[in-house]
């Protein structure tokens, strides 16, 4: 885990030579010690180039509104940077939206609580009652938003209510899908769990579309939601063998330690920053 | 690896009860000594029941033909069964179609010789010459022959003759697509290796569309070939984690590790007689 | 998960031929169905034989005592089984031991909860108090029993009258060394989880053992408590991948993950009565 | 794979500021394009800086032993750096040693000719005659230095001899254990395959070790060889899943799968430049 001094500079742009000089220089200048730096180039000649820096703060010897503008001023500007900083003390804001299956969100509330996803839980929002005492001992408050299938408008403004001011949307298993409206408002901001080895068995009962077709080794992926279903950008995979002795019931209990795993990765590695989308894909830094 | 004198029962039949103390009491009673019993059913209440054993034949009181003439007539005509009797003494002729990748070849070549699969490798047959210094350094022969597009039939009639005789027929990497006629041939013996976690990316460049899609673990499927292209009864898959920093010849590389194993386990597995297919499924016993 | 009509018939014996007959027989003419059948022989000749049976018990012609005196007298004697028949039906009561590490514990308690431990969870013990609250809102009895190091035996011996009537006992990282007369209370039948890939690192610290040899995989192992430290019958073991960049805390955080599913899978098979002691080592039937 | 014009520049330092900033200037300034960077911090407050870039030669302004000359005077002086230059275009020489197993050997030989290994093949050496005609026919010498117990010594200066320029020696089942003498000619420039999970195992018959521990998953380790057997700093494991049902015979048979992957793998990272050695451990750059 992260000193609450540290910032993350993540930066999408044309490769070409001089980036590393010019980004390292600003901050190395402005007292600002870089800890970590990964980069990914697509092609060094005429690709794009994805970096992700972590520095410390305590030494700046500016305000880091200062540091912004200068960085957008004097480097970003010259490379046609698309680029932001996180800072690791202000906390991303996380609402989690459910249904009724708890595996997801109680392996997010326990990683939480364990401080492995270092987070503000702000609500967890459900269609159903049934988890509220689940959540509430965590000290997480709890929003019973029932959606009727002839008011799904109705309940979707709602929920974009209380969701106001979130910086991640997680999905733990919510059975709803959600209108391209709504997904719109929180472009690669909202990650959802899909119980399957995407893009293998999209839509409904995949562990059942798992079993019809035999396959020997089931899956789980964290994605971000886009207007398509289950078509978001792939954040995590993970995979488990079975056999045909798993009927249906055996692939979604084994399914259920895949889901919770691959998203409570998918959640921390968007909590610190670690990912950076592009078309329809991923850079996730290690 | 089993002795010589090792034959396997495998069976297929409706569940009800009696069924191994049936067999176990044929067998035993034939002076046969069971050496490995599994079973699997889908439902004990009306399912289907799946059996492979294992005994030893040197004290059978009566020849082989006279105890498959028995056990027909004793046990399998009373429980509907579905069955056959294969011995280890007799080695499966097998027969291998590859194109010009060579990787999944040489580990078939490299573990027979290794005394890895036992069969009788017959010969090898090529749409392209490029590989047969290679086989026949292993004392197999090698058969070239080239497919036209405008005569594929011509290229197949040739290569079903030269199959005659074979109990399995392999495709390491053979990218030639077979008829239906000829898959028509060779039911549950033609064994293909597929470069994708199947159902996903079925037909051309699954490395490709992997990348494409930016899946974060590939895959390779060993399956029975059926009519329809890359949708036959699966038997072994595995896996491999990439990243965004492998590219498609990356992912090409990566993949031919899995494909070469997957397919040396499909193809033992099927030599040592523990793979029973039913429906669009396998049961692939351990 | 199978049903409460369930019985479970476990053997071990010495291998010779007409065992499945006899077993097989006997079962089929007392009205049991046999719905599952695995065996492992370590050699046929002179070797050892394991069993397991699944059968069906509505069907039954004589209560369960009789069936049981029967086979010790018409098949047991004369194959020198050592044998046990297990029913689903009859709950094992277990009894889970702590100390302040929580991730073993809700792991447990969690599947108990979702019933994927066929079992009746009877209480937890543990040498400090932090955990009560966690464990009462389950609706088990919570006991502390503080253990100072002049005063162990005393300790010790108000577990074990708190043990009392236990089928298994559970170490969830309990850190307190058994004694040996503690363990032979309990022969096979305490599970531990030990935070290494036994046999490397045993004894204390393993995940610091594990960054000081620079491994590249970690494990976790679980296995039946015998008098040696960490020497006892291994059940189960996972492992996970890890690399220069993670420092001790990230492979106890890592760790964490395998030891809470690699012991709930170990407890799960005992419950399931699918594994065989025989001298130190296991046979797990799938 | 990279381009012949790529370069590697590796470093160990204490970490403190100013690090990139001053690599990346000089680099840019020469007119060296970094086409990748990784870096790992042991702690950003006195701990050790190790870092890996890989930069493009073709605008370089100046020969490489003049850049390399500027380096040490201008940057790793400053920074007390332990430094050096690796050009994908000067392929390194690597001799491999084997004793009768051929399945590491062979697999190095297959990834080489398959343009997996990016190095001068230069020779074989072995104490046993077999391997011969596999070997040459990849057109690579093969030298057999038989090697008798009484005249080890002899054997060594031997082969000493015969890999004078060598800049990695390959131990692919040597089954000889090397004087301290001969491995401190090649520190970290040794590889070996150790046919278990380090540091479980060490010594002869790990398989026998493993099955008489009863584990449940096997492993294999590349590890760069020291004075002291089987000690030495692990660059790569692997694991494969095995039961009561696997004896000694099949875990040498999955073993070897593991043992030739792991090899190849530590092979390909030390040829391109992927490793650094501190302590006794490693840094692999991915």
């Amino acid at each position: 885990m992260q000193s609450d001094s540290t910032a993350r500079l993540l930066i999408t742009c044309p490769d070409r030579p001089g980036i590393v000089a010019a980004v390292s220089n600003f901050l190395f200048n402005h007292g600002a010690n870089i800890t970590a730096l990964d980069q990914h180039s697509t092609d060094p000649e005429g690709g794009l180039l994805f970096m992700r820096l972590e520095f410390q703060t305590p030494h700046l010897d500016v305000p880091q509104e200062i540091l912004e503008k200068a960085f957008a001023e004097q480097v970003a500007a010259r490379f046609e940077m698309n680029w932001r900083i996180a800072y690791a003390a202000e906390l991303k804001k996380v609402a989690i939206l459910v249904s009724k299956y708890d595996h997801a969100l109680r392996e997010l509330l326990w990683r939480h609580s364990n401080l492995e996803l270092p987070c503000q839980l702000t609500k967890v929002i459900s269609n159903h009652p049934d988890l509220r005492s689940e959540v509430e001992r965590f000290g997480t408050p709890y929003h019973y938003v029932p959606v009727e299938k002839e008011r799904k408008e109705e309940a979707e403004a709602q929920i974009l209510e209380l969701l106001k001011g979130s910086d991640l949307v997680v999905l733990a298993r919510y059975m709803q899908i959600l209108t391209a409206g709504f997904v719109a408002q929180y472009p690669h901001r909202i990650i959802n769990i899909h119980h399957s080895f995407l893009p293998a068995f999209t839509g409904a009962s995949p562990y059942k579309q798992a079993h019809t077709h035999g396959v020997k080794i089931i899956g789980a992926t964290a994605h971000y939601v886009t207007e398509e279903l289950d078509q978001g950008p792939i954040i995590e995979q993970d995979v488990a063998r079975v056999s045909h002795r798993n009927d249906v019931t055996e692939l979604v209990r084994l399914g259920r330690d895949l889901e919770r795993n691959v998203l409570a990765r998918a959640v921390q590695w968007h909590l610190e920053d670690r990912i950076i989308v592009y078309g329809n894909k991923t850079v996730v830094f290690s």
